[in-house]
């Protein structure tokens, strides 16, 4: 492994990323909770108001959206990061989304961005990377569909390197031959990183699957596999989302999924 | 899914395959624990011993090895057969073994072997399958390292077609770009296989990851996953196995997984 | 690597393969040809004579099948060895067919096939290569989809070690996360083993692609890449073939094939 | 396929892309050669005259380097993109250098670079790719290790819908199962390109490879799938080389690969 910052004996504690009140990383799982993407002030309210009731920790949602198609929804741009200030005002719950260039960072710094995402198809974009080591806030880095491990370690080690200590690294599957799942969840991968690194690992079991039954069996999966959280997507209603619908849980089952996965947390730290 | 009578919707209720006392499918999860090869009378017996006294079901143990390569061990064959015959009387575990070709079989009753393995290898060699399918006892039918989980379901629809309906299915990694760990473990298809089939699935994280220190929370992922039961390689000495010793745990190490098995299985089930 | 009968440097020439006149291996590509499965005489006659004409060197043809579903078509069995024979008789080629078990060895030698096949779902079904490591005749060796080229050369080595030097490799198409294409045609694997091994390697482009428009093109690339020949599905009504009629050439797509074909060799030859 | 511009039936013929004097998609196959990484004058100025001797149409070479560990050469930046324009100045060459982040775009119009490279970790980094549909010159798109047929099209489309028709497609391997190779060229998907969209295609058998004595053997093989051109790592001293030195090119070796390649070329069209 040719990572050294981000190397386990590189420190003497796990790191814990402070974000708030919320700390990841640390005795107990964090949940990251809410749309794609922001479409309407009425959606994203209503889902971080029962995401939050629910008990997630932070909320996520889409403003600037890197879709395959040129064709689809490409997010509301800065309208999206205005909804995001105001649910935060709101329900009190930090906002996470996704920064898809460097020259985006001074709105980011406007609207107080709390965690700044990296998607999965700029893990290895490295100049976004370097940029994001100068910022203050704490980088959620998403695995790319094709990253391996060793790879994905030297993407957390170019923020770590530039500057950033607070990255978050975030397994969403990765592409293999079978095509049932939208990808692949890797648990290999997350047990791996708790024993390679001391940054905090958490889980995306929406994108990992992309089949709603699926998310709440694998967010109990990661937990019990040693995840420090998860990243869900859920929508008040998810048969009417512009993007990922098959892949979200509504607000009853994401408060299912809640509560399973401190049971698991529970029987794992016994 | 071109199955049938492996399907969900076939069966008013789940499988249930019965091994002795012991009942695959039902509420407790099941555990196969033993060394990859049968390589001695010390050896087996003295692991036997062991994964029995830590909560072990039934004992696994290869007579005859499907090798990569022609010059490795390939497996004391009817002697081994003996010594699991052996482990059997003095453990009262019932035992699990690998039948790499139908004309075993004869060989197979003989010994009144309980459960017949067919390997990763063999997963989608459909003559050993239709004739496995005539046979009396259980098959535990593992994933091919390359087999979709439609193809798997239609293997094992293959046996139950052919007249066996006791088939325990079992995911054991698959083959990705991912090459940090042997195998890449797919829990995503576990999860689905619950939803998709009424035969037990279990899950083999010794073979899933390649890597003894990933295994214990590979297993406990895989009961959280909702797998019915892990099939675990256990050698007294692993550091002196003649096959997969870097993969196996020693006796301490696997009480320790079933202990941490059992405490997610009850909050899975809480 | 961990072959050694197989390597290059274990011969001081490369392999050359004789069926009846055809030498395969030699300084002219080798082009078997014929249908998926045998059907019928009138089918099967019809194809292998139209074949013949175009300029194929061997007929292939399934008798015994190994389909993924217990419900597809399984092939005529006996009937469908008969029916080669008298394709031989009639064309004067020679006949390549799969051998499923180990137990169609008694078989396959009253009826004179002249090259048995190991198709990709038995390529690491080593009880079967030990068994044809004792057969007069020569083997053709398919890759397995989820197989490494260090597995399959060891697969070959079972083979030579077993007793059989007559090995003819075949690359069908590895699984990989692109399926656009049935299976992902590996030739950087054909190169290599060009290097690696004396033996002749040929390539599938019919299952490498699962796509009849690409089945040209990717032969002409694998002569490019140094093939030694081509397994080619073709059937004289492929819209009314009962296995992969949607890869499989008409005649005179056959036949366009083997002139673009030879026009690469001569290329590549200068 | 949710691509529109990009089709083939969008257009009455294939898009040919001019550069200078050079028509890319046209009759005969373009090929790009140059080192890696622009590392000194002495280097880049023998190998661009090299390459333009022994046939090349346009020099590669990297300036700003996209590398997955921080600690690795990271690139001249500016005074590689000086070095370029005076190997263009000397051998009448036009250059083809990766761009990292839409950041650089006023610097490439300062060196008046002739083709902008999007690498494939950006091949789906969507703004990067809205920017460049703005810029006037061609733009050659990787496919990213993990990208999809499909994906990889509709990549190409952002750039065509964001105002810019000059896009080259150029296959690089993607990641598979085998790593006896540093990825799997997938040449299918060239063929399948060819019949799909009207763009011309390329192909790096240099990094599908990553094993040097590989490159020349699917460089013809890339020809005879179809492609419209290469692009080939070489250096004048590969053993010497900061980047990608075991994959890399000695002059003779490229001279000798040019050769070859025009013969299947020849081959294909008569």
């Amino acid at each position: 492994m040719k990572n050294k910052l981000t190397a386990k004996q590189h420190a003497t504690h796990n790191t814990i990323v402070t974000v708030g009140k919320i700390k990841i990383g640390g005795l107990t799982p964090t949940i990251i909770a809410g749309p794609c993407s922001v479409e309407s002030e009425e959606q994203l309210l209503k889902t971080a108001v029962g995401v939050a009731e629910a008990g997630a920790h932070l909320l996520r949602g889409g403003a600037f959206k890197p879709r395959t198609s040129p064709y689809s929804f490409q997010g509301l741009g800065e309208d999206g990061l205005k909804l995001l200030v105001k649910a935060r005002e709101k329900t009190g719950l930090t906002i996470v989304t996704e920064i898809v260039s460097e020259k985006y960072i001074p709105l980011f710094e406007k609207y107080e961005v709390d965690v700044y995402q990296v998607g999965a198809r700029n893990c290895q974009n490295y100049d976004l990377l370097k940029a994001l080591g100068k910022v203050k806030k704490p980088v959620l880095l998403k695995r790319g569909m094709g990253t391996k491990l060793e790879e994905f370690l030297l993407s957390a080690e170019y923020l770590v390197h530039h500057g950033n200590p607070n990255v978050i690294m975030c397994e969403r599957g990765i592409t293999t031959f079978e095509n049932y799942t939208r990808n692949t969840l890797d648990l290999n991968t997350v047990a791996a990183l708790k024993q390679l690194t001391h940054l905090p690992i958490i889980v995306d079991p929406s994108h990992g699957t992309g089949i709603r039954s699926l998310v709440t069996p694998l967010a109990r999966a990661s937990i019990a596999a040693g995840a420090d959280g998860l990243i869900i997507e859920v929508h008040q209603k998810p048969e009417e989302a512009l993007c990922d619908g098959q892949q979200s849980l509504n607000l009853a089952e994401f408060s299912e999924l809640v509560d399973q996965v401190n049971k698991i947390s529970h029987a794992v730290k016994k």
